[in-house]
């Protein structure tokens, strides 16, 4: 049986005679106590005491959760159901929000279902959306509509599938970025990114769902945030991945649109966080696109031709975040583009002139152009940055690095050896490097099913050190010097040295 | 400044710079932690943090509520309002509900309100109510609804006379019995007075005004009661008498419909309850009434003629509880009814044949039967059987009582003289015996203005001992031996006897 922040009691009670006439409640509350837990009673669960015990015969079971400080009693039903016990765990995603269901006793994943979250109407970018409800009350509305309407389409979904409603559920957890928290509570969320950062409330803890208009039981526990871009995802990520109880020095690299990154052990979190570029996701790449259906989202170059897979096994209509990264590695190792990145047209027929300048047609039709490597250069670029500039910071190489979690569905999808090639990864041990998968969603789910977890969550803010970028005055230079393939500096990446020579001189 | 279950803090804030971005909400919980103050706020305070502390220069005032665990900050507002810090403090009475507004910095009351209860729409006594509304969800919402509906107005009369309206008060407290707790909280009564006497729900401790449809900006802290005839009108009136502290043996008596009874101090209390029936209050008795003007509320005999005060100063309309007491102690100590009661014609011609017995005309018009002296005997007997029976077995004699509290109106309109000489208070030092006026109101104003009334609220619950009535087998004894003016036994009323005698043998 789990210790989470619900629980589920199954009580016989001893009806009462004029001997014992302890009210309903405080028999109840005596039953607890005998279990050593001090709780008070909801409103109404004190109006449901009656007919309920009489009908039941003094055998209920009680649903109990954590509000932060104390058990509270929010359920009570006739006879034992103390197996239907439930919770949600929830990642808000700026595009996907994804919530599961949880058999709270077993920690079982009894469905886990995603949802485009709906705020996607009002700008695929966060920015977007905070100017369009900076100082505006109702759009700010339209969009904390817009994250609970995401929400309770993901609980239809899952009641669809499990015949469970979310309330049957006692709590809910949620680990998402500073802005999608602000969103979720209806803040204003221009402070995150505007100076001086302050926002506006950043320990949500235990708020009731009636409150938030979210339909479970008891609570909605959102993760707290450690700064406006170290969100509560992140937090939650290291959680997930325990980084806060290693001995060695681990890395935990969350990679998208902006990068944060954490490196540390049991004895110290060193953070940072700065913009990347939507390009790794495909952005500002001009046939870039989401990996859905039609992405290509690998690439091999093999005797002059390039082998592609596109999602969903259709015709090709752009190109995602891993297949940029295969794509520019291979042309890289094969020659067809240089240290800077610029296509040798005369190395392939399939590098071609677009306009002013070459682009190479990665599959019919579809051009990945000479701008294109240009933009995913710096973007490739600031994300190194961050990990070499942190690592020099606080005096650790590469080598020293015991795992290097990458997070979310970049560190799920992209080939490691081909991020390696280009130089977004520091080339290390292959074992040592280890997708955390949607590590937000994770952390969530530890933090429904294990109390404890919420003591380890202020022990990780209280070690977690915000490292600005761009203080030191080398900070350009790393930049710069990390804008090339893979690395200005080639014996920083000795692998792929290897593997280049041996193309380029087989035997 | 009084330390109460509210306070409102006003904190001059170090507006965010990029070197100290804690968030908003940070930033004021820190600055309450730097005055000892552990908090946790709340979503409508998150949401209200931008722009208020911007707007307001960083300089707010935050009220906190206790929740019954910690400290809740419910509220933000502009500027230093610390001074407009209220409270409500109410007494639910199955006839009438009170209210009081205070500044709960100096503990000055403001305004005090009252009105009818609405429930008295569904049965002046409460037994009709409970019936009313017995096993049937609807017809208990309507009593709920009237429950709060009268709050409501009396809120309105306060807002009428202070311009303060309850959404600018933090908390509330209410004390009130048991049956008129369950049908605020929307609670079945039945329980009440039906064996086994097992209430739903008696420790409602702190429940946030929006869950009971009462507009504060905090929690409602219901008195808990200690047993279904021992309510928390008691409990809030040893509050207010400090009986619990008290170093000699001090009584405390709350006589009405029912009557309450408390024999104690420090180190023990011992309790009972039961009906005393409604004449007390002028029911039963023909023309009897309400202390509403036109009741006649004082009654003495002098020369041959019954001299009265009508409330008002209007034409007589009925006689109310006082006014009967002082009727009944005058008839006896003229002689114009004997020792059980019994009216003598030959005494005064104001005793005239009324259909098949006499009745004495006390006003113009209006008479006062046998039948209804008879009546009146039966419940005065009750409330000192009460006393009487609990008196001995306890081993206290009304000597050794330092301070008698009568509760209520009742205490506050009767005479002494009259009370003792009919037998319905022990005959003892004048002095002694003191008016607690409206103690359950008092009671429950020192819970809002004193936070440690919270603990000793716990300590009297556990000292009170509640002594069942009609279990020893004398019970029926004692009630027959006071159905006597004032006693069977004259020898426990001296000061009664003295009086008698130096009417009956004047100088």
């Amino acid at each position: 049986m789990l210790n989470g922040i619900s629980k589920k009691i199954y009580l016989t009670l001893i009806p009462p005679t004029e001997e014992d006439s302890r009210s309903y409640q405080v028999r109840i509350m005596d039953s607890l106590a005998d279990q050593g837990l001090e709780t008070r009673m909801s409103l109404s669960v004190m109006r449901k005491l009656y007919p309920l015990c009489d009908t039941s015969d003094w055998k209920i079971t009680v649903s109990l959760a954590w509000d932060g400080v104390c058990w509270e009693i929010v359920n009570a039903e006739a006879g034992d159901t103390s197996n239907e016990h439930y919770g949600l765990a929830t990642d808000i995603g700026s595009t996907t929000v994804v919530t599961r269901l949880l058999n709270c006793n077993t920690g079982e994943c009894l469905a886990e279902v995603s949802s485009y979250n709906h705020q996607i109407a009002y700008g695929t970018d966060i920015l977007t959306r905070i100017f369009y409800c900076k100082d505006n009350p109702s759009a700010l509305e339209e969009i904390r509509r817009a994250a609970i309407d995401t929400l309770m389409e993901n609980f239809e979904k899952i009641e669809k599938e499990t015949g469970i409603s979310s309330q049957s559920c006692i709590q809910m957890t949620v680990a998402a970025n500073t802005t999608m928290i602000h969103f979720l509570l209806g803040m204003d969320a221009f402070c995150v990114f505007s100076t001086p950062y302050a926002v506006r409330a950043d320990h949500p803890d235990f708020i009731p769902g009636k409150e938030l208009e979210i339909p479970v039981l008891g609570y909605v526990y959102c993760y707290p945030n450690k700064s406006n871009y170290l969100g509560g995802d992140i937090i939650s990520g290291m959680v997930a991945t325990e980084l806060y109880k290693e001995k060695d020095i681990c890395v935990f690299f969350d990679i998208g649109t902006n990068g944060e990154l954490v490196i540390g052990n049991e004895e110290f979190l060193l953070c940072g966080a700065g913009a990347a570029g939507p390009a790794l996701e495909g952005g500002v790449v001009e046939t870039g696109m989401r990996a859905t259906e039609g992405a290509v989202d690998e690439v091999h170059i093999k005797d002059e031709q390039i082998q592609i897979h596109v999602i969903g096994e259709t015709k090709p209509l752009g190109i995602c975040g891993s297949g940029i990264i295969d794509l520019l590695a291979e042309l890289f190792l094969h020659g067809w583009v240089d240290i800077k990145g610029t296509l040798y047209p005369e190395e392939s027929r399939l590098i071609q002139k677009k306009g002013d300048s070459y682009a190479v047609e990665y599959a019919p039709g579809l051009f990945f152009s000479q701008n294109d490597i240009n933009e995913f250069m710096r973007t490739k670029a600031a994300g190194y940055t961050m990990v070499a500039y942190m690592l020099r910071e606080s005096g650790i190489t590469a080598q020293d690095i015991s795992k290097f979690y990458v997070a979310g569905a970049f560190g799920k999808h992209v080939s490691k050896e081909s991020a390696i090639t280009i130089g977004l990864y520091p080339d290390m041990d292959r074992d040592r490097l280890i997708s955390a998968g949607n590590s937000s969603l994770e952390g969530a789910q530890k933090a429904l099913l294990y109390k404890e977890v919420l003591d380890d969550i202020d022990i990780i803010l209280e070690k977690m050190v915000y490292l600005q970028y761009g203080a030191a005055a080398d900070f350009l230079d790393f930049m710069v010097a990390a804008q090339a393939l893979p690395h200005t500096n080639m014996e920083l990446f000795p692998t792929v040295k290897e593997k280049l020579e041996a193309l380029q001189n087989p035997k």
